[in-house]
């Protein structure tokens, strides 16, 4: 690791900005041949480095316990032989997908002959910020890689070894199939001045911005980027348990959503029942709930029914757990839980069970949230669960990407037209 | 108009984005007939207050004779029977689009049951802001509603009457059909603070702004503006006459290209010839361009070719003439025009004429602008052209509308997913 002042951070990250958007044209008119070369000989090269690799994170491990890192900190930043075997076996998966380069997306004719497509182009260049993982390094470079752009990876100082080491094998690859090496750089430096040039958009070198970490790093990329952010500041999602909802599938879906994986975005954070089922839905779904070792954060009717849970304060409505925790109410029906959603929600995830199509029909229309859901889990929200292979994040912006951020969110189109010597009247 | 200090005016501003805001979501659920009722209404309302509009016209025309403006600006502001009547047919035609708003883009089935579709949404609130073409209060006005979005217009100063006058009309529907009276509002006040607000996002309820009007306008808002912009700063649009022209075919476009209308923005600005048909190509297409009233700037080889041609600087590339002036010279085939495109446009649109299809294959995959057309004009690079209706713009963007701005590009998308009691493993 460098250690440079200022000016010199500024130069550098202008001269990898320079250096993606150079690689950015030969790449998004490489053939899916020489990226697929590419990421096979990635993967190849991971597998080849195991022990380099788990060396360099062996330093990272070390400095962590030093530096007091917390248990779930170093669990994350921790590699394996286990744990590298994936991250090639998840370059290969991403080899495998559809090349969206090239694809058209839709084609008409027009009435003076003309034919119309629009086709799938690379978007250009992708800054991905990172916390302590050092799987995002593989994951996001190959992931950009396939859809034809360069990429500038920026991960934290605390897995800076494991990255680099794994970043070398991707410039491996690279370099094996012919690609230019500039396709995945790893910004050399831990300076937070880094970050903070790429939230500049390194004078109109950087296209898009993918902050992947926690609240405090996604809500600052949010807040200064000047360039478009693909991300989700949190997942505060809701389940909402219909008065014609089946009990059992209520309760089966209720325990998966918020109990299955509780640190994941897609987790239910809000469970709201009924007023009309209330007599005979909440106090079983709260019972399995409790019985799986939720906590329970009740508004005051919801205290009355089930004395074992806490109250709720209107804290509790906006909060993201991510945690063995679920704030419950009752709502008025469907357009009783449109309403508390579109007032709280991070317009992430929500979910209705209900037999009712109408109701759920409803649902669908009236909020506003990037993936709803009907007689299914929250936890569904996930690329590789709706069949878009490797996703780099969930989106809950509007402009271009929202949802899963998969090969396809990646890329941009154009427009290609045919015509026989047509000219405009 | 009012006149306010610029506290009254952040907090005019703040006001409106608020009510906006406020709009979007019963315009967001609001049926199809309601929009189109309203569109209808508004169409009305217009031809009803001809003579009305046509006062607060000539108001704006008096002061703009006063205020020295220019013959050409005068004449975009100017009303007329005729233009009132186009007006209200544009609103019309606008009603008789496909409802973007719920159509299903695409849709999939997953292995474990569950169906999944993307279907668009509303945008949310789209600000316009643009230059003294009063019409534009009622285009701009009417395709935000149709896509089911909130609009705040912010009109020039020179056209306040005019634009007040069509904008009570556009309310007068809104009204009839029991749509928010805010979801298309007019800035009321000529500030330029109130553009400042604006760039500024308005706290969150702007989600994106659309500038229509000249260089200067759109290169101020790309710059400030904090949230996404559907904009071209200049569309210098080349013309390249590849070896395997038909001669004919190509003389034709190269007079349309640059010739129907000169000042618009898909006027080609550059006409590249193959170095290989120079001797048979360069003179008939620069004699026709000239004896249609064209100036012919060329390279050194173009003058030395044709005498009549002003040598062209090295400005003359990099420049939108919107003018009868075009920039000329030889390239070494389609990769010598892909150079010189991708070294100097500005993205918007790029035609070959070519029987060679390879050379026209290589053109649409190696250029990387919106528009990429074989064979044909590039004066057809238009929303209506295309077959997509009215647009409010053509971008160079590449995040999310790129290409003409129609009803489709205002909107975004979510996920619905259909289960039947599906948990995640």
């Amino acid at each position: 690791m460098l250690d440079k002042h200022a000016a010199d951070v500024v130069q550098l990250m202008a001269g990898i900005g320079r250096a993606a958007r150079a690689a950015a044209r030969p790449l998004a008119i490489a053939p899916t041949s020489a990226k697929n070369a590419a990421l096979d000989a990635m993967a190849d090269a991971i597998l080849r480095n195991e022990a380099a690799i788990l060396e360099a994170n062996a330093i990272d491990m070390t400095n962590g316990v030093e530096a007091g890192l917390a248990g779930s900190f170093l669990d994350r930043l921790k590699l394996t032989p286990a744990r590298i075997r994936d991250m090639a076996e998840g370059i290969r998966a991403i080899a495998a997908l559809e090349d969206p380069v090239g694809r058209v997306i839709v084609a008409w004719q027009r009435p003076n002959g003309l034919e119309i497509e629009r086709v799938r182009t690379p978007l250009g260049v992708i800054g991905v910020i990172y916390e302590s993982r050092p799987n995002v390094t593989a994951d996001a470079g190959a992931l950009c890689l396939k859809a034809g752009n360069a990429v500038i990876l920026r991960g934290g100082s605390d897995s800076a070894n494991s990255s680099a080491a794994i970043h070398a094998c991707l410039v491996e690859g690279l370099k094996a199939a012919g690609l230019p090496e500039a396709a995945i750089q790893l910004v050399p430096v831990t300076d937070r001045a880094a970050v903070g040039e790429m939230l500049k958009g390194l004078d109109g070198n950087l296209d898009v911005i993918v902050p992947r970490g926690g609240k405090s790093l996604v809500g600052r990329v949010q807040t200064e980027a000047r360039v478009p952010v693909f991300a989700h500041l949190e997942g505060i999602c809701h389940l909402y348990i219909d008065r014609s909802a089946e009990l059992d599938m209520a309760v089966t879906i209720a325990v998966n959503a918020k109990m299955r994986r509780t640190g994941i975005c897609g987790s239910a954070e809000t469970l709201l029942v009924d007023r009309a089922v209330a007599a005979t839905h909440l106090v079983p779904v709260l019972d399995a709930l409790a019985a799986a070792g939720c906590e329970i954060r009740g508004s005051e009717e919801v205290v009355a029914a089930f004395p074992a849970a806490k109250p709720a304060t209107e804290a509790d409505w906006r909060t993201e757990y991510l945690d063995a925790i679920i704030s419950a109410k009752l709502v008025d029906g469907v357009a009783g839980a449109i309403d508390h959603i579109e007032t709280y929600s991070s317009h992430h995830t929500e979910a209705i069970v209900a037999e009712d199509q109408a109701a759920a029909e409803r649902f669908f229309n009236e909020i506003d949230s990037a993936i709803l859901l009907h007689n299914a889990s929250t936890q569904f929200a996930d690329g590789g669960e709706f069949g878009m292979g490797a996703e780099i994040g969930i989106a809950t912006g509007k402009m271009h990407a929202r949802g899963p951020v998969g090969v396809e969110q990646l890329t941009s189109f154009k427009y290609r037209v045919r015509g026989s010597g047509q000219t405009r009247p």
